[in-house]
C-alpha cells in the first residue's frame, strides 16, 4: 500500500500511465483525416488527463504540505496529515486539456475554410462561397460559447483556491459561483443568446408556445450556478462523496448526451451539436475526477478541497446551460435539493446547527454512526413535536430524556439519514450507499424526462 | 503614516476612493447612448478598477499574511514581514473588469443586431441585411480573440499563484508563459490569425512583399510571451520597481494607441479597431498597477510576487501580438532587453553568480550600494581581462587584490550598473532613475518606428 507520505509512482503505476497515455496519443495522431473525429479525440485526451492528474497528484502532494495545504482526516483510528485542495490540480490538467482540445470540434471548419473543399459537405456549398455566405460557416458562436465556458470554469477555479487558502467566510462563498457565472451570461449576452423557453402544453393557452424570460432567464442561470457547486460542496465531507457523486451526475449526462447522437437518433438532430459539446467538456472531466477518485476513495490519501466542488458543480453547470438542458441537470441532481431541503430546519436555526454535522467515527468499531445536536435548553412545543413527528416517519432519531422530552437529535444531512436507516456503516461502504441512490435517482430522472415529458410538452426534444 | 499592521483605509482614502468610484460609474451610466461610448467606458471601468484593487489590497493583507504569503525587505533597517503576492489581487480585479467590459465594444454591433437599426452607420446596410451579408457586421473574430487573450491571462494568474505558492524551480517557471500562451495561440490558429509579414523594401526583390511566416509566426508568438513576463521578473527586487516598468511600458503603448485614433489620424483607419482593443486592455492594467504601486512604492507596504510580473508581462505581450505591433512592443523592451543581454555572462556561468544579486543596503548610510560577485578561484585570463574591459569603460566595478588580480566584480544587473555610474542612492531614487530611462528609451523607440520605419518599409502603418 501506498502510504500519504509517499510521493512516487509505483512501477506498475507508471506503466499503466505511460501505456495509457501512449495509447491515447495514437488514437489522437489518428482523427486527422476527413472531418476529423472529434468524439474519439475528445475520449483520447480524457485518457491523457487522467494520466497526468494521476501523476501529479502524486508527485505534489508534499509540495502541497509544505505551502500549507494539509488537514487530518477526523474519521479514521490514526489522524495523520494528508494533502489538501488537490482539486485545484485537477482543475488546472482540465482547463489546459479543454483549451487544447479546442481546434478539434471545429477541424471540419478549419479544413473547409482553408483547403476550399475536398469534403462531401462542402461541395454543396460553393455556391455560397460565392455570395460571400460561405463564411457563416465557421460556427463562431460555438466558439464564443466555449470559450466562454472554459473562462468562467477558469473564474471558478481561481476563487476556490482563494477560498481554499483563505478560508472565506461562508455567507461569502456562496457567492463565488455568481462570479463565476459573469463570462459566460455576458458572452451569451453579447452573443445573443435565447432566453425563451417552451412553454407546457397546459398552460400556454395563457402564455403562448415561447415565453421570453428576458432578463428573469439570467436570473435563472444564475441560480442554476449557485445551486450546483454549493449543493456539492453540502453533500461533502466523507472519503470520495464530492468525487463520487460529481463521476455519477457527469456519467448521466453523457448517457443523456449519447441519446442524442446516431445510431440512437435520425442524423444530424437539431441538439446534435449542444450535447456534442456537451460531451467534450465532460468525458475530460471524468477522466481527471477518475483520477482524484483513486486518491480520495476511502482510505483517502488526499482531500479534494472547497476548489473541487466549485469546478466540479460549475462545470456540470456550465454543460447544462450552454447544451440548454438545465432542467434535465435538475433532475440528476435530486439527492443534492433533497439534501439541502432536509438541512433547512439547521440551516436557518429552528434545530440548534452543531459547527460540523459529519457523522461520528466510533474508534472501537471503525465504524461511522450518526452525529446528533444537542439541545441545551427545552425546545419550543411545535419544534419538539415535529421532531418527534420526523422521528416516527425514521427522518431523524431523537434522544429522549427521562421526562420524555426531546434533548437531541440526528444532524440533519443525507449522511446522517442513511446510518439512520442502515446502521453504523464503515466509510467506504456508506458512500457506495449514496451513490447507489444517486445512480437510481438520476436514472429515473432521465427516463422522466424522456417519457413523462409527452404529458406536458407536445413533444420530446430527443 | 499607515503601518503595514493596519489593515483598514483612513477616512480620507475611503472618501476619495468613493468619490472615485461613484464619479465612474455616472459616466458609466452616460455611456448607453447612439454607439455606445466604449473608449470613455474603458476610462470609467479603470477608475473602478483602481479604487476596488486600493481597497482590497489594504483590506486582504492580514489574510495573505495569515495564509503564509509574505515576506521581509532586505533593503531596510527594520525588516518586518509585509503581504506577498499582492498581485494576484490586482490580477483577479483585472479579469473580472475586462470580463464585465466585454459587451461595451460591441455595444454597437448588439443594438444594430437587435433593434435592427436607429443607427446611422447601418442604414447603407440594409441591402447586406437582405443578402445575409448583414450577419457578419458582428465581429465575432473580435469577440473570439478578445476573449482567448482573457483567458490567456487566466492562465498566466493561475500559474504564477502557483509559483509564489509553491515557489517552482527557476528553469521550469521560466516556461509558464509558454503554458498560458496556448489559448491564444489556439483561438488564433482556428479563427486564421495571419501569419503573414510585410517584408522591408531591401529584400523584398528575393521575399515578396508578403511572406508567410507559417508555424515560425507561431513559435515567434511564443518567444515574444516568455521575452516579456521574464524580462520583468528579472529587472526586478526594488520596491516599485516591477510596477513602476509595466505602468511606464502600458503608458507608452497607450500613447502609440492613441496615435492611430482620430483625430491624430484620418478616422476610420484600418488599424485603429485593433490599437482600440488594445486601450481597452491596457487601461484597466493601469488601473490595478497604480493602486498596487501606491502600496508597493517605497517603503513599501506590500510585494507584488511573481504573479505580478507574469501577469504584467503577459498582459504586454497579449495586447501587442493580438494588435499586431509586436516589433513596436520590442522597442519599448530595450532596458530590459538590455538587462539580459548584460546578464547573460552570469546567468551562463562564465562569471559567478551568487543567488541574489539585489544592490547591497548600507544600513549605516541607509543607501543602496551595488552589490558584488566574489571568484573564489583565479579568473581565466580572458575573463579577466574582459572584465577589467568592461571596468574602463563603466560597464562593472571589479575589485582586484595587491597582485592585479581580479577577485569580484559588480553584479551584472541594470540595477547594479545604475548605482555604479551615480553613486549609492536611496531605493526610490534608483528607481526614479530607471523609470527615466524606461521612458527615454521607450519614446526614442516610437519615434524610431513612426519616423525611421519609412527607411526600411514603404509606409508606415500609422
Amino acid at each position: 500500500m501506498v502510504t500519504s507520505s509517499s510521493n512516487g509512482l509505483t512501477s506498475t503505476e507508471s506503466w499503466t500511465l505511460l501505456s495509457l497515455s501512449a495509447a491515447c496519443f495514437g488514437i489522437l495522431a489518428n482523427t486527422f483525416h476527413g472531418d476529423g473525429e472529434p468524439l474519439i479525440a475528445s475520449i483520447a485526451f480524457s485518457g491523457i488527463a487522467f494520466s497526468f492528474t494521476y501523476a501529479l497528484i502524486r508527485w505534489l502532494g508534499n509540495t502541497f504540505m509544505k505551502a500549507g495545504l494539509k488537514g487530518r482526516d477526523m474519521c479514521k483510528t490514526r489522524t495523520t496529515e494528508i494533502p489538501e485542495t488537490m482539486g485545484a490540480i485537477c482543475a488546472i490538467v482540465y482547463l489546459m486539456t479543454v483549451i487544447i482540445f479546442i481546434p478539434f470540434p471545429f477541424y471540419k471548419d478549419i479544413v473547409a475554410a482553408t483547403s476550399g473543399g475536398g469534403n462531401r459537405d462542402l461541395v454543396l456549398s460553393v455556391e455560397h462561397v460565392e455570395t460571400g455566405r460561405f463564411l457563416h460557416k465557421f460556427p463562431h458562436s460555438k466558439l464564443a460559447s466555449y470559450l466562454s465556458a472554459i473562462l468562467s470554469l477558469q473564474v471558478v477555479v481561481l476563487l476556490g483556491i482563494g477560498d481554499d487558502l483563505f478560508d472565506i467566510r461562508w455567507r461569502h462563498k456562496v457567492f463565488i459561483p455568481v462570479i463565476a457565472a459573469i463570462p459566460m451570461l455576458i458572452v451569451y449576452f453579447v452573443d445573443f443568446g435565447v432566453t425563451e423557453i417552451v412553454i407546457p402544453t397546459p398552460i400556454r393557452p395563457y402564455l403562448g408556445e415561447l415565453f421570453d424570460l428576458g432578463w428573469l432567464y439570467y436570473a435563472y442561470m444564475i441560480l442554476l450556478s449557485i445551486f450546483c457547486p454549493n449543493s456539492i460542496n453540502i453533500l461533502a465531507g466523507v472519503n470520495g462523496l464530492e468525487v463520487s457523486q460529481s463521476i455519477v451526475i457527469a456519467l448521466l449526462i453523457i448517457l443523456n448526451d449519447a441519446l442524442y447522437l446516431s445510431p440512437f437518433t435520425r442524423y444530424p438532430h437539431p441538439a446534435t451539436d449542444s450535447h456534442l459539446f456537451s460531451i467534450y467538456l465532460l468525458l475530460p472531466f471524468v477522466g481527471v475526477s477518475l483520477a482524484l477518485w483513486f486518491h480520495n476513495w476511502y482510505p483517502a490519501k488526499v482531500f479534494v478541497g472547497d476548489t473541487y466542488c466549485y469546478f466540479a458543480g460549475m462545470v456540470l453547470a456550465v454543460v447544462a446551460i450552454q447544451g440548454h438542458f438545465s432542467k434535465t441537470l435538475i433532475l440528476l441532481f435530486i439527492p443534492q435539493a433533497a439534501n439541502w431541503v432536509y438541512s433547512m430546519p439547521q440551516i436557518f436555526g429552528l434545530v440548534t446547527c452543531p459547527r460540523h454535522r459529519l457523522p461520528r467515527f466510533n474508534a472501537r468499531t471503525g465504524l461511522l454512526e450518526p452525529s446528533t445536536a444537542e439541545f441545551k435548553q427545552p425546545l419550543k412545543r411545535v419544534v419538539a413535536q415535529s421532531l418527534k413527528l420526523l422521528h416516527k416517519l425514521r427522518l431523524i432519531r431523537v434522544t429522549l430524556d427521562e421526562q420524555g422530552e426531546v434533548t437531541g437529535c440526528t444532524n440533519m444531512t443525507l449522511i446522517n439519514l442513511w446510518i439512520v436507516w442502515f446502521g453504523p456503516m464503515r466509510e467506504d461502504r456508506l458512500v457506495m450507499g449514496l451513490m447507489g441512490l444517486q445512480t437510481a435517482c438520476g436514472l429515473l430522472g432521465l427516463w422522466v424526462r424522456h417519457r413523462l415529458a409527452l404529458l406536458i410538452f407536445t413533444q420530446d426534444n430527443w
